[in-house]
């Protein structure tokens, strides 16, 4: 493979301020509008462009559109989703969710996989290789943002692995991070609510305040 | 701890685009020129936005100012690097990096380490934290180059972990990520060289080109 330089796509527009101040996940989407080919290759290719260790660029994304693969993975999703709440909490009913919980929203996404538009699939060609993914994954992400597309970062159960390495054709000696579903928004982006950072940094030294916790 | 809302931060105006397309490891930096608090908040606002697991954001950041701190870390850092070189390669000095390698200027980091003008250690209070505190890092250094700071990420090794952990009173249950260095370049942003994403992408299955690899 040849590596390449490329230009900002135009399309990108959104400053890096709004984008990343009105990204949330987003986990329910217009089933009418699809994403077209050139902004999944957009997406794709901010990804490309994301740190990762010694620029080996380890990362494999796995895009699904066929809408059959789509069902069958979000069958494969829900119990996923499903048995990881199991091993957690006991769980095995939305019903047994508490109202409120961080959990409701996932959980219907849990249910509405089998509908996304588009899911990718993040992988990498070496073992413990997150460094090397994870922050192209957050540009796609901010990339999907600033083009009008809402994604949410998930994840998969050891349980449902084999099978879903085996629907795509994954070699086995892929390691999987992440499955991240993109579509239009039902709904609006943003605002998200956060800690502030007064009070997750620390100056110099561990649990001294940065100068702005006093303003 | 009460979570807020915050609006984008007017300074971040750069594109997404831009900011991402121009992003490259940047390890070597103006030493007179210092990053202003007001600047640093930023960054840190922008690295709190990112997603995280069911938004329990278990990020922590240790910003690392005083001089005396840096250069005592800046030879842990050293020793830290070298470490990894013996383990991967056996290699004990810069005579033995082949020419040309990906290892000569992360080389010249490790002996610069000291002279940073301001590092910043990721750190999470749950283990396994990477999923929630790598997209912050991410926001961090897009924020960072679109004010036109450059950074790189960096790791660490076993060796000097708990030195590390001392001069800093972080406590033994924080999860260690990664160590990144920030300051104005001495040199350019970008560009930087990947994959064309026809070539890490597939298409509903393994090894399936993507639309755009046949244009």
């Amino acid at each position: 493979m040849e590596m390449i330089h490329l230009e900002a796509p135009g399309e990108l527009t959104m400053s890096v301020g709004d984008a990343m101040f009105s990204q949330r996940a987003i986990r329910r989407f217009k089933r009418d509008q699809t994403i077209s080919d050139a902004h999944i290759k957009i997406i794709l290719d901010a990804a490309s462009k994301a740190p990762n260790g010694g620029n080996m660029q380890p990362a494999r994304y796995l895009v699904v559109r066929d809408r059959e693969s789509i069902k069958t993975f979000g069958a494969l999703y829900h119990e996923a989703w499903w048995a990881k709440r199991w091993d957690d909490y006991g769980w095995t009913s939305k019903e047994q969710i508490p109202s409120g919980s961080v959990y409701e929203m996932p959980a219907q996404l849990a249910d509405e996989m089998c509908n996304a538009p588009l899911i990718i699939l993040a992988f990498t060609i070496v073992q413990g290789g997150g460094m090397s993914v994870i922050p192209g994954l957050q540009n796609m992400m901010l990339a999907a943002r600033s083009l009008g597309i809402g994604s949410v970062y998930t994840t998969l159960h050891a349980k449902v692995m084999d099978r879903v390495y085996g629907m795509f054709d994954v070699p086995a000696d892929m390691e999987f991070h992440a499955c991240v579903p993109l579509g239009y928004p039902r709904g609006n982006f943003g605002p998200t609510r956060r800690y502030p950072s007064a009070q997750t940094t620390y100056w110099d030294k561990w649990d001294n305040s940065p100068p702005w916790a006093r303003e």
